[in-house]
């Protein structure tokens, strides 16, 4: 048995457009790290974290990581286990990428491996949900679910809990940009309206049926015709700068589909190949220069495995 | 060229529980005839209808079947052909089944074969839902597309029309239950509220997309946790009576899942063979029995054909 891991746990892109708190994949890169070691003196502790410029918290109670591992300890009966952690961040914080979910699942990924994957990936995500909980006051499902399990994931229901791996074209990648501006999720969900029109509802979940038939079939037109999101992204676009020009040039530059990751600030367009997502990336943070606001891109194929063991 | 020809089209269970608007099934039985020749005298006439009771019609620009034939022959530039039809309802009027559907897509289907199929069934959908709204008020396609395509139906969007056909578990059968009492499909829409919260929305869109997953994989337990309706079922159920009283009967005998056929008052469960359908109808029209409520049932596997011409 190892006594010591390092994970890698991927970004997420939640929502996926027309899929509000149901829908999410994941991507190989940007994406978090956690080395973690069995030590001698019980109880969990964070011993180093890079990458937060100081933003999240070494209390071991209060920071995600740390918080789930004890509750997974607490579920197999190993509280008297002795843990340190280390989390090198290497994505932005509040960038709508899914990273404190990365960070979570990375930190569960770690310790389910040093006690001999006791639970499986599925079994993982009820865990990180109360990691999101404590997060961002919200415990979705729609980024830790896909960073845990890869690719696409539905999260058909939440009481009972019930997720869904979904398929993708083989070929199909992402391309991210986030744009350095702030946009806390709390404020991002407390913009959205509580009701909504029933036409527009149905609107939307006729776009989500037409994701899945297209994700099912390869169908790149059906996937891109059913990006529409008639309910949300209205709203979160507001605090995006550039949302409608950037969507613009994606789909000119033969974007299947554009919208916002997750709560934003970050935007996505899922791509045919990396060439055009690299493309795509290009010209977003060109246009984002031009009114002074700088960003950070990345370009990568849907992740199929989710979090993976690196040394 | 053929002058005359009879058309079948089936019947048709809309919404599938929990998609509203967006989803629909075709079946084998119950379903209307459509008897229609090239004539010599130029017009659209019913020369008959039987099983109506004398509800419909018989005015051309009034009646659903000659108006949505009309519209076609004018689109092809033949308004100054000759035709007579006789239709022969064999199923229930306001019944929840789409008993205009089936009359309007062998209509449609009938002409087309008689002018060598100039239009494709997806082609024809269009044409089907004007004479939807003429029948009903509302121009939907959830009974009309799964009438022209058969088997499984998704309406991922109105604005453009984009109709797919989705796949389904071949075994598939449908148990339906037509309880004898009145429901208007404008009443049971105008039950609805226009609002919705945005919570059970997605609880909804997830369960859309759980369905549409359960198809195309023939996993019969999703399909089943699925068939949930937070929105409208508990609305249009208080029309339906003994409704949970039969949901309880048909998933104590094994449904798939249980829910109203369009607008009611017909009910339907989805089962995974026949016999397990004719148990469940056997049972919910002995329950309806004991409330002194007439009833007509129907089973019959996934119709996976749509229209027909039957000599």
């Amino acid at each position: 048995m190892r006594d010591s891991v390092k994970v890698f746990a991927p970004a997420t892109v939640a929502n996926v457009v027309c899929g509000f708190d149901v829908l999410g994949f994941a991507v190989n890169a940007p994406g978090d790290e956690v080395i973690m070691r069995l030590v001698d003196e019980p109880g969990v502790k964070i011993t180093k974290i890079t990458g937060d410029d100081g933003r999240l918290p070494l209390d071991p109670a209060k920071n995600t990581v740390s918080a789930s591992v004890q509750d997974y300890l607490k579920h197999i009966g190993r509280e008297d286990a002795g843990i340190t952690i280390e989390l090198h961040k290497k994505m932005p914080i509040g960038s709508g990428l899914g990273s404190s979910s990365a960070s979570t699942v990375a930190g569960l990924f770690a310790v389910n491996t040093l006690f001999g994957n006791l639970l499986s990936r599925k079994e993982l995500v009820p865990f990180a949900m109360k990691g999101e909980e404590l997060a961002c006051g919200y415990g979705h499902a729609d980024n830790v679910a896909p960073a845990l399990m890869g690719g696409f994931v539905l999260v058909r229901s939440y009481e009972p809990l019930d997720v869904i791996s979904l398929p993708f074209p083989e070929d199909l990648c992402a391309a991210i940009v986030y744009p350095e501006v702030d946009v806390p999720t709390k404020d991002a969900r407390q913009m959205i309206r509580s009701k909504v029109f029933l036409k527009d509802a149905v609107k939307q979940w006729g776009n989500v049926a037409g994701l899945v038939s297209g994700l099912y079939t390869s169908d790149y037109d059906l996937i891109g015709r059913s990006m529409v999101d008639v309910l949300v992204e209205p709203v979160r676009s507001i605090l995006i700068p550039e949302f409608y020009a950037m969507r613009q040039l994606a789909m000119d530059l033969g974007a299947v589909g554009f919208g916002i990751s997750g709560s934003g600030p970050s935007v996505f367009a899922l791509t045919r190949n990396q060439e055009t997502a690299r493309k795509i990336t290009d010209a977003l943070q060109a246009r984002l220069k031009t009114v002074q606001i700088n960003s950070l891109s990345f370009v990568s194929p849907v992740n199929a495995k989710g979090p993976v063991v690196l040394d």
